[in-house]
């Protein structure tokens, strides 16, 4: 059994930030779950690591490349983990100075994560104090005056 | 300029029924614009009388045809109308039993809509109570467990 | 019976303005019952003209009297009327340029009301679009930072 | 400087279940700070160990002394600790087969902490899914049907 260290946690990020399939499957379980909180277009459960991968692309794509995760600490248990991320960022399209919930995103995210054999094969977001709120405004399917938006 | 007449709604919601577009045109506007409450993935306004009609075909295959209106009253006024109906439907798939707010709406809809020369241009949904949650909770891109439906 | 007409529904809202009771209870029913949308701590049904009046009150204090309501549309039927209010307001202590949804309240609200004998029995305030959302944010029992205030 | 362990985590818990204020104080620090998420009427910041211990009595009273945590995992970190616990409670006064939302909690719960000497100095809530949801109409001021529950 591998040990989960916050150096793996670490290591975990790293590999997912880089885009790098061959690094990311040292971490992340071909069977990965993962739950995503609201509900907004993007809520749910993703069942395996490519519709993971799609996710982040798909939030990646919505916020114009502006999505951002700053962790702030991290914690381990028995086979598994958790980290608190400060999460930025905007819709893409919306003015840069916009600080309407429907655009602007700058809050905390917790992850909690199991992880089996050295890899994460579960996750969940969650949110604090009534961020899950602004969580679902900001991936609501329309602009601040509703007007829908294509994916 | 054609009075909002009680007879003119009931007489839309039968051609919007009917599902023939020549009637349906006599009483929506091409340039019809129609807002859908929350922000769940139909959420946000439908900007001409094909978007809102292509919103009706997916609301039906989201509830397998079991999306039922009833009208309760009708009241009108200078160039607009508001009606309260009783909507009731299951999502598509859901144990006919279900009581879940996922899966069962059974609720006050108010629907209010401005009308220019007879013919509906604006339509807005509006919820009673806490039905706005549930609304949201019915729409919402996943089952009661967390699984993502397919569109 | 008395007829439901724009007028009568005018001089209800004159009544309520006015604060004086020997008005109001010539268009509001002593066991009037108003349901207030949302889950936040002013939400539910109000059971009782003067349950109602203190509702108007609380609402009046936590605005610090900013509270407003422009009526643009009525609308009656039988025994009914709705109409179409644009609400703005500040919570109290807020500071003047805040847009935060917590502190800032400027959208439409419609309510609903079922009369008999010329006097309102029952009222629904509701929401469009996402407002059921803003407007629970609003009465969230915290500022933007979520310090609980005092009610 | 105490190192937060498992160990202290699961001693601060058995401290604030015994209700025996010189136990808790070992672990609580005073001027301890709270997050409740939502935007419901128990939503938002408690600030001092006095007014966490108000909250708890609160929500005891409000569910009728159902309310239970059962922990599942606890990870830590510097000065910090993570634990996720199912809760489940019922609404006093509630039906014992309710399964309302409004009256009916059982779901994972995501606590958060910051420790300092020992003690928690601060403490998040947080949900997954769309828990956060459901979280708001349990703590709603209101019945199913919306009658409001005096406190």
């Amino acid at each position: 059994m591998t040990k989960v260290t916050r150096e793996r946690v670490e290591a975990a990020y790293r590999a997912l930030g880089s885009g790098d399939r061959d690094k990311i499957v040292e971490y992340y379980a071909e069977d990965l779950r993962w739950l995503v909180p609201g509900n907004h277009p993007l809520a749910g459960w993703y069942e395996s690591l490519d519709a993971f991968l799609d996710l982040m692309a798909r939030a990646g794509k919505l916020t114009g490349g502006s999505f951002t995760m700053d962790r702030e600490v991290i914690m381990v248990g028995d086979d598994c983990s958790a980290d608190v991320c400060r999460n930025r960022g905007l819709r893409a399209g919306a003015p840069e100075d916009s600080r309407s919930p429907y655009e602007r995103m700058d809050y905390m995210v917790f992850h909690f994560m199991r992880w089996r054999d050295g890899r994460i094969v579960e996750g969940h977001d969650g949110l604090f104090g009534d961020d899950a709120t602004l969580f679902s405004q900001f991936w609501a399917p329309f602009a601040p005056d509703g007007t829908r938006i294509a994916d």
